[in-house]
């Protein structure tokens, strides 16, 4: 089986973009990837999106998407996996890059969440928990995340103030990013004193609503991975070493247990089983940080942590610079921001530019090996993917 | 690249089938297949939907259905694509297979429709539509479908009647078939005098509101394939010659020729090619009937029948039984029903079964190959196979 390689990245700013719609947003990131392929352009376009059907009244998004950008007639759909749908439709399009169907392909992502009132949006994030077990009893997403935190907490003996060193992290690494949507620093003080969203949890434990759009193209085979290379001057190869995917239920209540993330456990296995590595091999991480603790039970779940020790390691400084891995120099999902469908794709364009070393915001120590970790709902869906550099 | 085989098949009945959830359906159809396919089980599942997101407000709905019927932890996810949502999933469920990511694949589709108000149902169907250039200015669907119908009257000199022999012979079909929605004959005075929807489609020129699930299993490998053919005892085997998705504008407004569906062009004269077939050797097709003129252009653009002539040579009596290609045996859209993105998973079932013969309702004369052909939004999206039986 021939391998895949990508070829070029391409990204928005993430923010309350008022003024562009998702299609765009869309076309702006896919011919900044384009162009960052020397000019290579797509064969077939695999977008992944959440709330296009609920907040844009608009189906049909990848033909919409494609012929706006000026690519009408090849094949384009969507990939709704909720928040997760940015990671699927990477495993998506890169199942059909290696089954041979193509051989260019656009794996993107697009969200626009500013343009509805804050209780719409509230309403179609909370799409990602179950509909007649959870939301319809009330709870929003923030809510099912709080009682996890608390749970957190409660369980291995964690405060509020221990759980902030996260998001006091992303903001510092958030301020180097000019893609970021909240690139300001903050303090322990205005975390620990933001307004309450659902207890524990508070405003600056939160990742941000935004609009935004990535994009990566891929290629099947080295050899053309080179001659593109040439065309771009680039010395340096980026593979898709892998990409997996694993489910869990939706709802929580049939979950064995409510503070290990069973899906990010799988995909993490065979992410790194299939790319033929252990997760020692990581040198560099993107991970899903909705929440506070999402950060930390996913640091534990996909391998890098044992179970309830993340907050404490964290604190002591690990998973920073120097340190192997280093985790989320974006700014993460917290203050890069989250636009949910692409957010999956937001991580694989970071951590691509970490191993070509042109990442224009907090650089990480010249790694070899990336991995990005992308769920929908509480980890009911998560993909996490591994990339390599190659000389 | 390994062939790919279909080795089992389930499908629901199409209905008001109140007293189920999407979930049940989904489950009822897989469960079905895999028993079908002497047992075997998926290693991933790859759903088409439409409206989940608006009318069950849930997201996540791979994990969902995966989860109920007892998959829980394989990837499953869900593509969107308007009404040939079904359609793209199995061109997605092929190159997942194809890639060589997972051995056994079902490609499922579900819909339900019929919980909510008609108004709210008719406005989550025109999602299909441009939300920004059709829909905000209070068309619908069947109203840009009412628009593209007079103007192919007027440009071929058709009457209501000419168009009308479709429907009639859908419901002849479709009295055979236990799985259709409206099993029931109906008579050209029924249909000419059926309540005007949107002028000149009335009632019994356009497919009805239903909801149903349907499954097919794919493996790859002819060894494969036959191995689980020995278990079920079945000695034919149905392959999957080729699989291929093109898309158009959303909105009609840009389109070159009204008339002249472009998606259906270019992904039936790519199908074609990948299986190594002319069109003359299509034995039997299920085409994409959502209105009684998207059955006439829909021949036209596949490539059997010159534009503006399918009208005329349906009525004379072509694409009937003992004709090369026979057309629609299930009751088509129109009268077996159309759960919006299950329909491409129902035609391909369809298909198969007439390739196996063991479909069980009206039967095509023994065909060797099959083509099937859903689409989304006006042709905004094709998605057409072509399946073969190999002795």
């Amino acid at each position: 089986m021939e391998r895949v390689f990508v070829v070029g990245v391409g990204m928005t700013r993430i923010g309350r973009l008022f003024e562009k719609h998702a299609k765009e947003l869309f076309a702006e990131a896919l011919w900044r990837a384009i162009e960052d392929a020397g000019g290579l352009k797509p064969q077939a376009i695999v977008v992944g999106n959440m709330t296009s059907s609920v907040l844009m009244q608009q189906d049909s998004l990848g033909a919409l998407l494609a012929d706006y950008a000026g690519f009408r007639g090849i094949p384009a759909f969507k990939v709704e996996a909720a928040c997760g749908s940015g990671g699927v439709a990477l495993y998506a399009g890169y199942a059909l890059l290696k089954s041979g169907l193509v051989d260019v392909v656009a794996v993107g992502g697009v969200e626009k969440l500013t343009e509805a009132y804050t209780e719409t949006v509230t309403r179609a994030l909370a799409q990602a928990a179950d509909a007649d077990y959870e939301v319809f009893y009330g709870v929003t997403f923030t809510g099912l995340n709080a009682m996890i935190a608390r749970l957190y907490m409660n369980t291995f003996n964690y405060t509020d103030e221990d759980l902030s060193y996260w998001p006091l992290k992303m903001h510092e690494y958030a301020s180097y990013n000019p893609y970021a949507q909240l690139p300001r620093k903050t303090t322990l003080k205005e975390i620990l004193t933001s307004p309450l969203i659902a207890d524990p949890i508070r405003l600056f434990h939160v990742a941000p609503i935004g609009d935004g759009a990535a994009v990566i193209l891929l290629v099947r085979g080295e050899e053309r991975a080179r001659e593109i290379s040439k065309v771009t001057g680039r010395d340096v190869l980026v593979e898709v070493a892998s990409v997996s995917v694993a489910t869990d239920s939706v709802d929580l209540s049939s979950r064995r247990d409510l503070l290990t993330m069973e899906s990010t456990v799988l995909a993490s296995r065979e992410a790194l089983s299939k790319a033929k590595l252990t997760i020692r091999d990581i040198d560099y991480v993107e991970l899903h940080d909705a929440f506070h603790v999402t950060a930390y039970t996913s640091l534990e779940d996909l391998g890098f942590a044992p179970k309830g020790a993340a907050v404490k390691l964290y604190k002591d400084g690990m998973f920073q610079k120097g340190d192997k891995p280093e985790v989320n120099f974006s700014g993460g999902l917290k203050a890069r921001g989250h636009p949910v469908g692409a957010t999956g794709v937001y991580q694989a364009v970071e951590a691509v530019m970490q191993l070509r070393g042109d990442f224009p915001g907090y650089k990480a120590s010249n790694p070899e090996t990336a991995m990005i970790h992308n769920i929908g709902g509480i980890s009911t869906i998560a993909a996490v993917a591994v990339f390599k550099r190659v000389k």
